[in-house]
């Protein structure tokens, strides 16, 4: 198999390799043993994340999913219940490791279009205590919402139901995966969405370019909390002083450039649009994330199409079952590539 | 607190108290340690489940909670799935423990007004081979659906699913808490449903009226694995065969009677859609349960009503939040039962 | 299969069938739905439990493994550690379910021939804050010892040790399953020796004599919560009151006779040490176990002889692997079974 | 904190840095996305390592308590007994991940003094079918020893071993952290070792010098299932090619120079045994680890020493209890390191 590079890869914003300054910052970063605290690299990043998202103390691990999963291992425990989007990517895919290993049990709750529980059904979904039913405590959050266009979803939204939780002892963790693309477009500091949380995992692969980690924040006794949890999983890193220079990037250079890759999916999204054949609103793309569909009469299925993408032009886009595609614009992905896409998707169209 | 008597409380069918028969019976039972499977009344009675449910062993355990647990223990594993409705009662009334013990996910489907998940929603969340899903195991199905007024669904529901299920290697599991009620009121065979399922929990106590215990049945070599999972929960009793000699006349007499406790769950529906100020459809009250609505105006809280009817009448009925109530009919409630109910309702209500 | 009537049944204290006084008293005594907490006979024998062993609350559950079970799932949370006997009930014959399904890992440390673990081996055993390791949270101890003769463990042990569990926080769990055996041996009260932990799971079968059940005692919160985890293993019962007159009867008169059982099984052992080809030291038979080994030349196995005493005299007794065999005496084992099983061990051995 | 210069560390083989070398490789490496199976250097890792050991299939792992977690959870169900010595560091230093995230519990056996457990004692834990006894499944095996001065532990006991598992269908899984200085002092391939075991995992990290990961190999069902549960912990990387770089020159270049650490590792234990206070026997010292203990009478504290050692020399050695102490070498540790290391202990406890 030959290599995909980045630049004609639209399946994913996980796909970006890492920029010519991480890759020089990753070679020449100071080093030590991570699990015994002493690599002074990760111990920067994790000092700079908390004091980013406004939290005591922070911790790298090696995935989003990982990050989320020790949050809650350490928020919640056997028995406990987990509320959160049916759409959430913590619910959707991640193995359904929070039950599986942690012994939380979920409570999937309907979405609106961008994402959002209604307040309201989070109130109803709190138990009382009676020994039938497991014991709330914790909401789980996210945003941007991957699963639904990438929406970019309101402080205000926060606010609220941190207000609900801390009323009823609940906690509240925000899967952060693509926080800096949600406060690009809303045009706020993280912390005004952080503020009312428990707890943030970031990633810094993803539009952020680092090629491994993401970072979970939190109080100090959570993080300590947090940290038994990565050597559980077997997450405790050595060296981890190189990824954690691509990180520092990460979080302080390229979490500001991210409304390019808006723009870009943007006009991604608008040029879709002219495409008789293709179904899409250009208005739900708030973020870098371009869902589209093919119309129902169209005579080539997704997976054709993704084939002739790749084979015709070298383009890499991604099929989500049905007649529903997708398209995610990064650091690697200039105009010019999008061009490129919506030309080729319309000229295949067009042969049908 | 003084004992209420089953015959004026509708809470639950699982305030019924043995019958003078089984109380006799129970005396007398021939005993042995049923850890070592020496039991012989529960030798016999787990050979009885067996026999009327059409599979080849069974197992006693002390609740239907426990019963549905051990199945999910048996059939899934730490990492698999469990497709459920969002109602039903291994979903939202036993605890999580499916999640929370099993390291199994579950995944809420929506049901319809009976209880019914669509064939086609299964269909469509039966997971591919996908490191970031979990790994589909197993179906709960519950006939009759407690949370939908005790509905009591076809076999042709089953063989449908079951169909499906085994497509997928796929196992389903049949919570018949109330399954007696279901064959009742449809007037079919038990067989008739479980000849579509891998295993089956009915409950001895509810309608039956044997103080304690449930029934699992299934194959020979998922019974033999059930009783390891019996002894892990620590389910295995000594010398339970008192309990199981009320559980055989509940198998064999008790389940043949039910059609006269639908009769007055029908009647007390009939009487109650009579009553200003009460909602109620009659139809869909289809076994022993009657749900109903205090109608939006009423100036009666259903607490009120609840501690008026106790305090006033003796009469025991349940409140399931909101303006919801629920009244369940069973052996100890016989006709003048019913009529002073909705006599004292009424009663109650026209003072407001 | 036939029934083994218990006064031929010496292979443990477990097929103990009901007094005519129980079985009396089960039949009539006042029932309730105990999952509402509304059995009067449940909520009396909780009571009285709690009482005797000086704790605040008292829980019945189905078996002593659902006790230990429970206790720790209230004590000890995912990541915990308990630290146990090697030879104790709760590592080697409950399925492994404290690690299984409550997330906790175990510990085992060797005892000494009476069943006690050095006090500083368990001090040694207490971990450190160091994520490479467990939280150290909870000691299991056993007394009666089943694992080594049976023997009788002095309340000062139970002293010091709960001592060096609260000075580092850890709570103590009695599995007390022949607590009366021990008690009764050592002439003192159950709170000499219940005072010092923070939870005792007692047996009313076995000796006791009642067909089904345990108590467990504590703290009124640890007894709430372990109410949530008795519904979670689904070991809620509903009409228990039956059960509940039975261990009443256990606890009240049952418990005051045991020095019978204990006097039955010196003789036993005396009686067998006289015998050749039989290994046993009646000075460590303490309460009513009586273990013994078949001398290395004997030209008979432990099989063999089991078989013979069942098929020549319909006399029971257990097999431990290698030469190993034990003897338990109970209520339902007079002098004349004791002096029927030397004698037929006698002339079995004879022979060969 | 400043950094600690590998050269200057004996705590751990883990506090290596990459070599100049691997720097290179990282920052030239081929990558791809990983979790779509795509990063190219990462596929070469995994397939050069199942080489080397002689298996199908290989899987690239955050760390060595990840793989053998994922090894466990791969082969082993919830209920399921894992078989481990008692020092091993499945056991002691993982946190007791295998019971806490697994539900597997672990049966410790006592291990001589290099590590190795009794056939005899491994055939007897071997359980049979019973409800209360969990499943015997799995043997868990380390080569070296890290508990046990890093000894070597020859082929034919895993051959023995793996013969009796599989006869009595359990698997076995080799803990092979540090399996290169094994196979190097034994003067043995690898695959004379993993021939006789199901799967291995072995460090990148340690004496390989990588700065992150670890192998785990196997049949291609099992690393198949293990990429499964690699996901579940988080343990998927996007952009892992620059550490699998590192990788592939551990593998290939570093598993051939281990014999330097083991030579220098010899002359520290002679330099140490030389001096009056220090009490060590060269002759267990068989890879490159050296364990020693102050004598009795001495006049400083292991931890007064390793302090003197860091304040007055710049040198680290790790401190385990008691009077005992660690030093273990590595690539960055050189002679003249090793008999400065002999120097300053000598001559800090002339002062005592």
């Amino acid at each position: 198999m030959s290599t995909i590079h980045p630049a004609t890869d639209f399946r994913s914003d996980t796909v970006t390799w890492p920029t010519p300054t991480m890759v020089e910052a990753m070679a020449t970063a100071e080093l030590g043993d991570d699990v015994y605290g002493e690599d002074p690299t990760v111990n920067e990043l994790e000092a700079l994340a908390a004091n980013l998202l406004g939290k005591e103390a922070g911790l790298f691990v090696t995935s989003g999913t990982q990050g989320n999963l020790i949050a809650a291992l350490t928020h919640a425990q056997r028995g406990d219940e987990a509320i959160l989007g049916e759409d959430a990517h913590t619910f959707c895919w991640e193995a359904g490791g929070i039950a599986v290993l942690g012994g939380i049990t979920t409570r999937p709750l309907p979405t609106d279009s961008r994402g959002r529980i209604a307040i309201d059904q989070i109130k109803s979904a709190i138990r009382v205590d009676n020994p039938h039913l497991p014991h709330s405590q914790l909401i789980l959050l996210e945003n941007s919402s991957g699963g639904n266009n990438g929406a970019a979803i309101e402080p205000d939204y926060f606010a609220a139901i941190g207000t609900l939780a801390h009323e009823h002892h609940l906690k509240v963790h925000l899967d952060g995966a693509r926080l800096f693309n949600a406060v690009t477009a809303l045009g706020v500091e993280p912390t005004d969405i952080t503020a009312h949380v428990d707890s943030v995992s970031v990633c810094l692969s993803k539009g952020l370019c680092a090629p491994v980690g993401s970072l979970l924040v939190g109080s100090e006794a959570f993080i300590h909390q947090a940290r038994r949890h990565r050597k559980l999983l077997g997450g405790g890193m050595r060296q981890a002083g190189g990824l954690a220079a691509a990180g520092i990037i990460a979080l302080k250079t390229m979490s500001q450039r991210l409304q390019s890759d808006h723009d870009n999916a943007q006009a991604l999204a608008q040029g879709l649009a002219t495409i008789p054949g293709i179904e899409i609103d250009p208005a739900v793309v708030e973020t870098n994330m371009v869902f589209f569909d093919l119309a129902e009469g169209i005579a080539i299925s997704p997976e054709a199409l993704i084939k002739a993408l790749k084979l015709e032009y070298g383009l890499y886009i991604g099929g989500y079952g049905d007649r529903r595609l997708r398209a995610v614009t990064h650091y690697w992905i200039k105009p010019p590539q999008v061009e490129r896409l919506i030309a080729a998707i319309g000229t295949i169209l067009r042969r049908h």
